[in-house]
């Protein structure tokens, strides 16, 4: 056995080839399979992006029509996952428990292929199960489906009890196509570790739920908006702000592991939150917002200068999921709404190659311990 | 970023220290806790490997005694747990889907400490979840624990609704020992992963399930006894084998990926199982799979030559597991129900530790492609 060097968190190490997204922090760019983000997100159904990244081809009007139905025909929850949901949101458990949970269940409509028919039921099911759990948490009556929305539509529905209004679709729909997959993060590598050893496309979904959950995972934006509702007004945001730097710390919603320029997914999302809340949202919580933005780039231009600290996709995330109606709580789980997909995608890719992830172990423990020297007793 | 390449399967690759096991498989050793494997497998108690994995140390008496009473304390199911094996046996749902949910539901428990008090809950309630599937699938009458039998004891009680020979309960505690842990199989590194973004341990131990699922993963013993059974007398087994190593097919029970002298596991189980026949089992069958085995060996080496392919720890998993009074169904849940043990000394270790493992992945797909190319009609 190679006894070489440990890699910490094997940061570097290259673990899989992909043709679904490519993540470029130097230059601030993100490929979904051959598509800049920015031509494809703020343009596709959510379902055209489903058929994109699963198969590799956008639908043609027809199929996206038919992946419209079967979505729409998949969307009832088997009674044993909505018997869970109840008795999760009885005992008060975390949502993201509840949803890995729940989404455990669906073995039942598992098919063991590698293509939309066995990606569907569970992609339709997810956000059901969402929003489902999001009513019973609130103490509110669990709404049916509605089979005339689109998959975005019926998802705010089911939550909020009533029809969205199109831009608010619309903001949610960019969203889910801006975070649908992002190269090899911890929950996409756990889904593809399960995939490799032959398992399952449930019981990798459901290790990759797990792994969402963890804090350091990222994909949690609730803390950006978080600060720009204390702030209040932007008057107040430069001494806020200030107050915040000189104690040391992080500003929530700047700064990317990866990206050392702006990340291309909160262009996106900018341009996004700018439509919706021009048209359907609360114009004076993007003016604050934004407000809030310039003035933090200014000081951490002003207090850690050469460091190019960027808005990051959280900061427009929060402000974006936030005008089209969804709840802080939700937040993480209308990532894994999106991030589902990519998961799914990844299963099947790592399917063709058929081969096990196991990497090595060092040993760092003791050695030669005998039974009776531990238990003279004995 | 690194574009380094790629590391199909991260083999050869070290993703982790650990105190936890040293699989070494030039010398045939295997190190629990600083144990050779054959001081502590045929020595300790299960409950005295569950305190020495998880804290690094032996009980004294006094704690064993506690271990024994906590384990026994927690062996209720949740309600919820049971509603969902009910219902996944009504279904026909394989038994490792059923179980996955199943533990995916003991986030109830869960304190969120890396202590024995953590582990405790989940490692008394995961045979007894084994044992009730089992029952149920069965459409018998699901017993309740019995809190004054020891956990080995309990579960093959719960199992075959009679409690066990004293040699059975060792033998099957010997297994249980042994399999314990075994460096970065498929199954642990998933635990770490999803540990590894500050997840907990449902969620961690959960994805391992459905990672040990996989037919690549390996613990799955059913097959090498299959062919013993299917030779039926020790006369006929050199025609046999002859003819399937002619065939050019692989003798399940024989060679390992990593050992390439003796599996050190093997050994033990081979003094198990020759314990066990001696007192309670079924001599005949250890007399006939032992007979197989040399015939085997003799002529692995005459086809072989030089290749040293020796019995494996399959083979006598299967031969002290049957003699344990397990069906072939319960070989794979029976190794998580000791594994369990491990995974969670892994998230605990791993914890320790704080950091995220994340990889990078490679772009190999397209570029460039455009929204209004790929979709002219609009």
């Amino acid at each position: 056995m190679d006894r070489g060097i440990v890699q910490n968190g094997l940061r570097g190490v290259v673990a899989a080839e992909t043709a679904l997204s490519e993540v470029d922090g130097e230059a601030g760019q993100l490929v979904i399979r051959g598509f800049p983000l920015e031509e494809i997100a703020p343009n596709a159904a959510f379902e055209e992006v489903i058929m994109l990244l699963t198969t590799g081809e956008l639908p043609t009007g027809e199929e996206k029509e038919s992946i419209k139905r079967q979505l729409a025909s998949y969307r009832e929850l088997p009674d044993v996952t909505l018997y869970l949901l109840r008795d999760a949101a009885a005992a008060g458990i975390p949502a993201m428990d509840a949803l890995r949970m729940a989404v455990g269940t669906l073995s039942l409509t598992e098919s063991g292929e590698s293509d939309l028919s066995a990606a569907l039921p569970i992609i339709a099911q997810f956000p059901v199960i969402v929003a489902t759990y999001y009513r019973l948490v609130q103490g509110k009556e669990v709404l049916p489906p509605r089979s005339d929305l689109g998959h975005v539509a019926n998802y705010l529905y089911m939550m909020r009890g009533e029809v969205p209004g199109r831009e608010e679709a619309r903001a949610l729909e960019t969203y889910l196509n801006t975070v649908v997959d992002h190269g090899l993060n911890a929950s996409t590598f756990t889904a593809r570790v399960i995939t490799s050893t032959g398992s399952d496309l449930v019981s990798a979904i459901t290790g990759a739920v797990g792994a969402l959950k963890g804090p350091l995972h990222g994909g949690a934006p609730g803390p950006a908006l978080d600060m720009v509702f204390e702030i209040g007004e932007v008057d107040r945001a430069e001494e806020y702000l200030r107050a915040k730097i000189e104690r040391g710390e992080r500003l929530m919603g700047f700064g990317h592991r990866v990206y050392k320029v702006r990340d291309p997914r909160a262009d996106v999302l900018a341009e996004a939150a700018k439509r919706l809340f021009a048209e359907e949202g609360d114009a004076s919580l993007y003016e604050l917002a934004t407000g809030v933005e310039k003035i933090a780039l200014a000081l951490l231009e002003e207090y850690k200068p050469g460091r190019n600290l960027q808005t990051n996709v959280e900061f427009y995330t929060a402000l974006l999921l936030h005008g089209a109606g969804l709840p802080t709580d939700l937040f993480t789980p209308t990532f894994a709404v999106s991030r589902m997909v990519g998961w799914i995608a990844h299963c099947f890719e790592q399917r063709e190659l058929g081969t096990i992830i196991r990497p090595e172990s060092v040993y760092n423990g003791l050695r030669d311990r005998t039974w009776r020297e531990q238990l003279p007793s004995l």
